[in-house]
This record gives structure tokens, sequence and C-alpha cells, in this order.
């Protein structure tokens, strides 16, 4: 992409009234802009992020067998009825609203009840099973505080997936896959060693959930931590019974800030029971699915990685979901320069290096300031210099060091 | 794609409350389903569907230079207040809900305003223009009536192109441009020949906007055509002040049914300054920002598409959005045609063929009235038969001719 082609641009106001670091960020480097507090739009290089964020959830789910559907927003208030959750009691975070024809209806919150009762349309027998669809969706929360930026949304991204199996055995295999997976996509993102499976609240329906927690001081949830034995507790669960049951002592656990990055359920048969979600068995009998449900939010990780890996100089990418690979700038007006830097540019895009070329009409120091701020891996420049020596300038996002190299060096180190 | 990973399955069943004939197939297909009237969730192949015609919406977007982004679903009350539209006697069709805080808010039913008043962070100087922004986003609609499964949602998908412009002059160029895209996005998807611009209400803030109407007889909207001088009028605007503008005699003009597929408008600076989006021109003069809005509905393009290609077996998709351009059927169980279909398999997958393998264990005819039911533009066979002369059944899902081909000839046919 060029940048004369983009609308975007960064700027250096903050809003007055964003006080969470990742919002900052990214609205100075013009990736999100604030609707209203929890509420986002996604620009044109934050969307880039975004994608490839889900794209790598996407990958993993598709790997341990995952269907991607797309369920919607609106919510019929009846199915919610089914399982006791309409209640606002129940889910304090509702938003509802109503149809012109009268009929009460609900914006997604999750998606266990509308989902598992679409599947009794699919699911009678064991042969059909198990099923696991996934989405990426909007969720809807009707948050009181939302004041984290893009930790805490009204309106957010979940990519969430649902297990649907034959027994139990079949779903505890299932669930140590997904664990797997997941600490998998964690590494991906560069957050891998600081995130921790984490014991915690069940909810309503199970005793105890697997929670990832993402050590972070602007995280809103407490954990006490093992580093060595990489254990994890979530304050709210904490009590010498669950110790007990994971052979550790208080003493070797720290108390820590984390942001959840992720949540799977053991949701045994509570919710098949309550919809009506039976298959036959192979000896004809009918019995309850046994279920699961695995949510990860892509939009929370996105501010996450912004906020963990940011500098004073601005956003830090991890490689795997930088917008893109290379930040170009170009440094001069003459015809030698332009056609230089046009060249290298189109060279990049044959060989599929995602490269951004900064061929504005403005001073070098704002063209490096931005490739900073929005922490794009590699920056390299062609200027009168690099040109006189047939070499280009090449500095890491994450290292202050200016190296020199040829073109044929340089392309083969980006594809590399 | 193997069906036996696959949640889905095509069913018999047709919905007492479901008379349109694109949900109809769409659902009994396993391709959508219904959470109520004009809701739809997306399921595997359905969603391969809608993101194939997405992707060829996007590709157009893209050459003009539009950049991707991604609005909320929820809206401030305050922005559309702006330009008087917050109203529900101007809006009719508006979902409202409200924060827990006590703030009313919409759901989007479109996103001019949002929109504008975000490109106030980016727009001030002339420098700053032309820009394009678009994206695909659900949009909601509290319809009255929504009894034409994907042709009228609720809840439903938009791609939505805003553009920016210095003066008329810019716009009216992009304008032109755009209208080009747009047929060429309905050649695309087979349907150019009998998609007609067709002059039509400007709405409150111009006298005339270009509606892009498909004729069907399904459609929702009443237009004269002549099919010889490619010129259509809406009913609702139609005159003789209007044929007098374009030359034509009325008795020319046949009476048609058709559906709106692309709704583009010129904006003039109703709504820049309604939102207070200026600009300071080359001579230092503040202005309003021209602008232009380009709507087209994926969902309710693929609900077309499946309602104008069926036929008695089903679903016909053209080849550029069908799920997959290969339905693979293996017959029997030995060893052999196992392990022959599962290397066909493999090797369509290595040639980046998009290919679906029927490998249940149902009987012949459930898999090709599946093949036929699915739409999908090739079927191939590998039986005993097409084993024993090592060659392959190929059939297209347009034609009921049968013919034999080998290996060779097949991969090579099904690349081009």
């Amino acid at each position: 992409m060029r940048a004369s082609k983009l609308f975007t641009k960064s700027n250096k106001t903050v809003l007055a009234d964003e006080t969470a670091k990742n919002a900052q960020l990214l609205i100075r480097a013009g990736f999100i802009d604030k609707q209203m507090a929890g509420v986002y739009c996604y620009l044109p290089l934050g969307k880039i992020v975004l994608d490839n964020i889900m794209q790598i959830i996407r990958e993993e789910m598709d790997n341990l067998g995952g269907n991607e559907i797309n369920m919607t927003a609106l919510q019929p208030k009846e199915v919610w009825q089914s399982s006791g959750r309409w209640d606002d009691k129940v889910i304090d975070v509702w938003f509802k609203t109503k149809l012109n024809s009268g009929s009460e209806i609900g914006l997604a919150t999750t998606h266990e009840e509308p989902i598992t009762n679409m599947m009794k349309h699919f699911i009678s027998s064991y042969k059909d099973l198990p099923a696991y669809p996934y989405q990426f969706q909007i969720k809807f929360r009707n948050e009181l505080r939302a004041k984290s930026g893009l930790l805490r949304g009204r309106e957010f991204w979940m990519k969430d997936l649902y297990s649907y199996s034959r027994n139990q055995e079949e779903h505890d295999k299932f669930y140590k896959k997904m664990t797997l997976a997941y600490q998998k996509i964690y590494d991906r993102f560069g957050i891998g060693d600081i995130t921790y499976k984490t014991f915690a609240s069940g909810g309503s329906f199970s005793k105890y959930s697997d929670e990832f927690q993402t050590l972070s001081e602007v995280g809103e949830d407490t954990i006490f931590v093992s580093e060595s034995k990489k254990i994890a507790i979530n304050k709210e669960v904490m009590s010498p019974e669950i110790l007990k049951e994971l052979n550790i002592d208080k003493d070797e656990l720290t108390e820590r800030k984390a942001v959840e990055v992720g949540n799977i359920f053991n949701l045994g048969t509570h919710y098949s029971e309550a919809l009506g979600l039976t298959f036959t068995d192979e000896s004809g009998t009918s019995k309850p699915v046994v279920m699961g449900s695995y949510g990860m939010g892509p939009s929370r990780i996105m501010g996450l990685l912004a906020e963990h890996f940011a500098d004073s100089k601005g956003l830090v990418w991890p490689k795997s979901v930088a917008p893109f690979k290379v930040y170009l700038v170009c440094i001069g007006d003459s015809k030698e320069i332009k056609t230089s830097c046009d060249d290298l540019y189109k060279q990049m895009i044959e060989a599929k290096i995602d490269v951004f070329m900064d061929d504005r009409d403005v001073r070098p120091g704002v063209k490096f300031a931005d490739a900073d701020l929005y922490g794009i891996p590699v920056r390299v420049v062609v200027s009168d210099k690099t040109f006189q020596t047939d070499q280009f300038e090449v500095k890491y996002r994450t290292n202050d060091s200016v190296k020199l190299m040829d073109k044929k060096s340089l392309l083969k180190s980006l594809v590399e």
C-alpha cells in the first residue's frame, strides 16, 4: 500500500476521555477510531492487524476440524428463555430492543443457546457427531464501565467455537487438543511465555473453567501464578481446596494482574438438555449431546498486543500480526530516487512481501516517526546516500542500529 | 473439504413460515439457517458463497482506491441528530436500545453520519482528498415485512463505500468509475445482462439516484425497461419530465419486476455541511467536502443468485461464487476406490482446485442429489467402472451429459 492512497494519518491529539494506553496509541496511529466508550471502528491499518489476528486463530480452529459459520446479532427471546438466561439478573449486560411487530429481541452477548438450537437441525444420530462449528462474530455487552480501550468492549469481536460430542471421553480428548491449540495461538502472537492456563470459575453450570490469562499491569483480573510450575489460579476461586487439588503451596504463588485472552468451558449437557439437543447412540438410546465452548477475543488481543509491546515511540507489532512487514521510506525529490523507490516497492510486491511505501511529500522526520508509531517490523530507507552506494538502509523496529544492504540480500532476508 | 468433516447436511423439510424460494433452497441445502423472519445464519457452505461474493466486490473497490474499514453497529444518538435522521419518522426502520448508563443508542441502519463524523479526524486540507473508505458491515433494519428470504433482511450484509471529493468535477469522475465497477461486478456474478442502471428517487437530499436493478419475478420493485436501449426507470419516479430527459418514449418501455442490487447516490454537501466536514482548498478557503455513497448488499445478491439460477434439482451457482468448483463423488467400499478418490482429492488440493469430496457412507443417489442441490459447477465420479478404465466421470451442473476424462485432461480442464 502507498501512504498517498491511505486516508488515515497519525495525529498527536489524545482524546480527553480516553485513558487506556492501547486505545490512545491506536487512535494516535490512526488504526482505530472511537465511537463511544467501548465501541471502536477499525480503520485500514487496524483492520489488517485484526484480520491477521483472526487468520491465525482461524488456521488453528480449522486444524482441529472447525467449520466456520456466522450466527446473527439479533436473537429471539424464546431461545434464551429455554435456558433461563433471558433474565437481566442472570445476564446483566443485555442490550435488548423490539421488532416493529412488538416482540422483544436481544443483541448477541454470546451464542450457546442460538447455536445449540440451530444444531438440532443437523444432529440426530451418533453419526452426526462430533461437530465443531465456530465463528468470528461481534458480541454486544452493555458494560457499565468500559474504560480499557480494546480490552473491554461494549461491541467487540469474539471467536467462539462450540464442541458437540457423543460422550465425556470424546469431549475430553477434544478439550485437551483445544488447550494445546490455544497455547500455540498465543505463541504465534508472541505472548506464549506470559500467558497462563488459569483455574477459574465455571459460571453457573460447572465448578471450574480454564481461562487463559496474560500477565499485564493493566489487566482487570488478579491471578496467583507460579512461573516455574506454570500454574495459575484466578483469585476468584482461590481456596485451600484448590491449592490441595493442584498440589501447590500458597507461598509458591505470586499475585499478579492479568488480561483474560481466552476462556474454555466444559458445558456438559447443561445447554443440550435445556434446548433439547439429543442424539441416538449406537444402541438406539436417546442421549443429550456433551458440549464445550471455547472463546477468544481478537479485538481484546489486538489491544493487549498494542499495549504490551509498545515503547516510547509507539506500537511494536509482532511480525505475525503487523499490518505490513516493511515500512519503505523514500527521501528525496529526484526522479532517480523516486524510480529506485518505486522499483523496490514493485519488487517487494512481486516477492509477496507486505510493504507500506511512504511516498508522501513530507519531511523525512515525519516518515521516520510514523514508521515507529505504526510499529512496522522493518524500516527500509531509499535516499540519495543509499542510491549512490547502490544499497538500502535497513532498521528493525526493536533495534536501534542501522545497517546497509544491497537489494538482493535485502529481498532475500525479507522473504525468509 | 471432506463431507465427513462438515456438520451440515441437506434436508427435505421446508419451514412452514418460509415462503421465499431462495431461503427455502438455501435452508434445504444447509447453507443458511433461519433465526427469525429476515434474520439468517450463514452455515459453512453458505459462508463460503457469501465470502466469495464479498471478495469480488472487495477487489473492485480496491481497484478504485478504496480503503477497507469496519465501522460499528452501535451508534450514538447525537451524530444522527446532527443530520435530523434520528427521528423515527425520518428513518422508520430504526432499532434503538439503551446503554446501562441511560443514553439512547441506535443500531446501524446505514453509516453516512458516523463515517462522515469520523472523517473529520482525517480531512482538513485539499491534500487529504479524495478519500474512499468502505466496509462490509451488518446493517439492521426493523422491517415490518421480511418475507423474501435473503432479499430483504432485518439483519443483512452491506458493502458501503463513501467518496469524499474536493469538488463536483472530481466527484463526477469517481461516480462514473464506480458505475463501471458496479457493472463489472454484476458481470462477474453472471447477472450483467439482466441488470440495469435505473433512474430512481434520490431520497431526501437529491433529486435522483442510480439504482442497479436485476430483472426478477420475485423483485419488490417495479421498473420500466428498454432492453435495446439499456435504459430503465423506477416506477416511483416515472414522469413525462424524465422520459423527455432520457429522450425515450413510454411505448419503448416494458414494465418489469426487479431486485435492487445496488444504489449509488450523489450526496453533494448535504452530510458534510450537517456534520461540519470542511477542508481548506489551495487558496486557503474553507469548503464543505463533496460526497457520494455507494451501496451493494452481498447477502441480498446471494439470495438473488440462489433464486435466479436455480432449477428443479436445486441451486446452480455461477463459478465465480460457488462454494467449491468440484463435487467429487466416491462410489464403492473397496480400498482401491478409496485410494483413487483420496489421491485425486489431494492432487486437486495441490493444484488449488476448490474441491468438496463426498466421502460419506451413503447411497450414490444421495450423493448425486446433494451435488445437484448444492449447485457445485462440476461433478466428478470415481467408481469401479471409472477405476477400471483409468478414467473419471465428469458432469457439469448446467448440462445433463456425462463424459469420461483421464486424470491429466481432467486436472488441466479444471485449472483453466
